[in-house]
């Protein structure tokens, strides 16, 4: 029987990129932040706007999503999920060029077993075909054909339209009963 | 009303990449092949066995995706096709890391108007979703859910499954009635 695909998202899916935002944010301007200072928040409600630009252009430069932490639980959950579906990783990278090779590094790094069949860079995600989907962003779900999941980030918590995963145990009791 | 979308394939379809590897392949051997000499075969039917290892390296070396020769009329085509549809370039570049940039740069050259929310770099192409798919490998078009279109190449002559289009004229004439 063909297996059922799954979509996951990146960046606040399984790669903790906002932390290398707050490490470069107190590198550049002092001031140290966290998670819990972002919650229920975007970006431009906790900084000041002087900063912002600064902050809008990490994603830009080399590094930025080099040797990023891994979302806990995510390379267990997601290895089990292997076995079962065939999973795809959908990021939307091709606005930032510079983050390709970072990223599929990264990749080979932590999930090896994504082979490059299985690895897609893209902008818009309406061109995404899969059974379901795993996302922290609201409109990539939007226009999804399949279904779609909203993974917790501190900017999408007052997000009611998709049913939620706060953490990649609540990934894993629902698509393998763990 | 929403536009249809078309998920249009890169080489083979608007980039002539055949002609490279065709170059390269003389540079290389000596020996000068046209298209012509490649009607109906597969590469590994009309070069010898201990030039293939060379060849099948090609697309892995920097510069081979770089200022590639553009498909006859697909230019003027794909503009007139923007304002009608939703286009997508969805190129299956992951295997080929090297080739992001060159990729990147030949599309905004050439095809400006594609942005990047709507360039993927994929895989396996079953992740797609879209209305309509131009590609000129049958497997790609396989397990699309869209209707699929073949475009001619040397290698794809025997295939009979699909709508095929030999030039970008004709897909024109599909699309647009021109």
């Amino acid at each position: 029987m063909k297996k059922k695909s799954i979509a996951v998202d990146m960046d606040g899916v399984i790669a903790q990129t906002s932390l290398r935002a707050l490490e470069w944010y107190e590198r550049d301007f002092g001031v140290k932040l966290t998670l819990n200072d972002m919650i229920g928040k975007h970006w431009n409600e906790f900084i000041p706007e002087e900063h912002q630009k600064t902050v809008w252009n990490y994603p830009r430069q080399k590094g930025y999503f080099a040797d990023l932490p891994v979302m806990p639980h995510s390379k267990k959950i997601m290895r089990a999920l292997h076995e079962k579906y065939e999973l795809f990783i959908t990021t939307a990278a091709t606005q930032f060029p510079e983050s390709y090779n970072d990223k599929q590094n990264w990749l080979a790094k932590h999930f090896p077993f994504i082979d490059w069949k299985h690895t897609v860079f893209c902008g818009k995600k309406s061109i995404i075909h899969a059974d379901y989907m795993i996302d922290d962003f609201a409109y990539n779900l939007e226009d999804f054909s399949g279904e779609g999941f909203l993974f917790t980030a501190f900017h999408n918590m007052a997000e009611e339209r998709f049913t939620r995963f706060d953490n990649w145990l609540e990934v894993g009791h629902h698509f393998l009963g763990l």
